[in-house]
This record gives C-alpha cells, sequence and structure tokens, in this order.
C-alpha cells in the first residue's frame, strides 16, 4: 500500500495550500499524485503519470523523474530499461497542491514514449462528430527515435 | 454517477490503443479521464482537472473546456462565473488514450487560475531538504489578472 504523505509535511488550511511557502503536496486516497511532464526545451507535454510519495522523494532527491506504476505497483524510476531517464530542471506545483509539473530534459535515446516517439502525445484528435462520436486521431509526430522491440523487447517503460 | 464511455467506442486491444486511428478515450473507475490544458501562445501549463465522458464530449462539440467538478458532482464549465472560459485549438490523446492534453487560448481576464493568476502553477518547489522534506515554494508568477473577490466573491471556478 503507497504511503501518504511519507516525508511531506500534512497539508494545511486552504489559505496556506494556495498562499503558502510550504510545499505540502496532496496525494488522493490511493496516496497518489498526478504528475505532468514537459519537454523544457519545445514546452511539450511528453508523458503524464502518477507518483506517491516514495516516488516524489526520489525525484526531489536524485532529480531523475520517479513515478508509481500502478499496472506494477511499485516505484518505477522512467528509463530504468530504455536508458531514457528524463532530468528534472524545474517542479512546479499547482494552486492546491494537489498536481506536479516536471520540466525535463530526455537522456538516452531522447523519446519519453514507450513506443519510441518523443511524446506519448503523437496523436491529435479530430473533430469528426459533433459531440466527439465517431472522432478519428491523426498522427502528428511521425518520428520514432527508438525501436522498443530491440531496446527492451517490447516491454513497457 | 459519471458515464463510463457515453457516446465514445469502447476501448481495444493495446495494439488499437497504441497505433489505432479512433478515439477510444480510457475512462477510469470511476468514469474519469485526466487533462492537462496549456496555453497555446506561452506553452506554459495552465490547470489540470478530470473529465468525464459528458465533458469531454461537451468539450469537443462546443471548443470550450469542460470538465467535471469532483467536489461538486458534476459537470463544470470552465469560466462560467468568471467569464475566462478556456477556448479549445487542439486536443491530443497520449500512447494508451488515458489521457487528453488540451492547448487553449484564455478567454476573459487571460487568467486560468481561480486565485486570479495566468496559471495555476505559480510557484515552484525549491529543492531544500535531500528528500523533499521541509522543500519551500516559491513564488514566480507574480502577477494577478483579476480579483477573485470582486469577479466571484472568491469563488471556485
Amino acid at each position: 500500500m503507497p504511503r501518504k504523505s511519507g516525508v511531506f509535511p500534512q497539508p494545511g488550511s486552504k489559505v496556506e495550500l494556495e498562499e503558502g511557502e510550504e510545499f505540502t503536496p496532496r496525494f488522493d486516497a490511493d496516496g497518489l499524485i498526478p504528475a505532468i511532464v514537459t519537454d523544457s526545451g519545445t514546452g511539450d507535454v511528453l508523458m503524464f503519470a502518477f507518483m506517491n510519495a516514495e516516488a516524489l522523494s526520489a525525484t526531489i532527491e536524485t532529480r531523475e523523474a520517479h513515478f508509481y506504476s500502478r499496472s506494477r505497483g511499485k516505484l518505477w524510476k522512467k528509463g530504468e530499461d530504455s536508458g531514457n531517464v528524463l532530468k528534472v530542471e524545474s517542479l512546479r506545483t499547482d494552486c492546491d497542491q494537489d498536481v506536479v509539473w516536471l520540466k525535463v530534459g530526455i537522456g538516452g535515446h531522447g523519446a519519453a514514449c514507450h513506443t519510441g516517439r518523443m511524446t506519448c502525445f503523437y496523436r491529435e484528435v479530430r473533430f469528426d462528430g459533433p459531440d466527439g462520436a465517431g472522432a478519428s486521431l491523426t498522427e502528428i509526430v511521425l518520428d520514432k527515435a527508438f525501436s522498443p522491440t530491440e531496446v527492451y523487447g517490447g516491454k513497457r517503460d
């Protein structure tokens, strides 16, 4: 079971959360906090994942992004298999401290997505129907920086 | 209770999710999907919230961002109180279609945060301790574009 706040101080009042100078991240009922990762150069969103307190603490300690893998139920250092480590250049939190935003530089092959693309967000939704029904996807990031099959047998990273 | 997939087709296999051309968003057990919002001009992350199928469908239909308010338990059109509507310029999804990324232009006061700031991510985490314990926050977005108290009595928007 994930730790709820770990080394971090307990969150305070709404005013303290919004205007305070203490970092008191708010983890959800499962002990997780959403983490948005953008490329410090291009500004593109690279990936999105969840952290538990251990992952957030490890990220701050090492300046390399760690997450909590819900499917594997354990701490996950991004790039541990592929070499595509995410080097954290800055870390922000939002108004109520229940989300974090990391600006990173990508190591290894320069790709954040396990499919080999630079970003996980390689497809745009085309607004074909009035309400999203039947909407199609168009690939806008075409290049693959590496072959997942060759690098780690297609294993998720 | 939120609809799980609403008007959207049911998700297919891993290969269909990752390489297919059909938008089949994956909502979690609560019927929600994370939504990252960035500014189409600056690239900054503006806010983060969850959508249910109804909110995602309304967003596609109107090209204005809608979310699901977990605290209020209902559909929430961003800017309905403040006028700070988010006009969607593009919508992407990630490799396994369980996150969406909206690039937007901000209407009204040009601020996405209910505190009056342009972005909800107005504070950076300073790495003071080795593992995040005692980390402090530094405000890096200083300007407030509007006074929440004057605009909507401080009510969350």
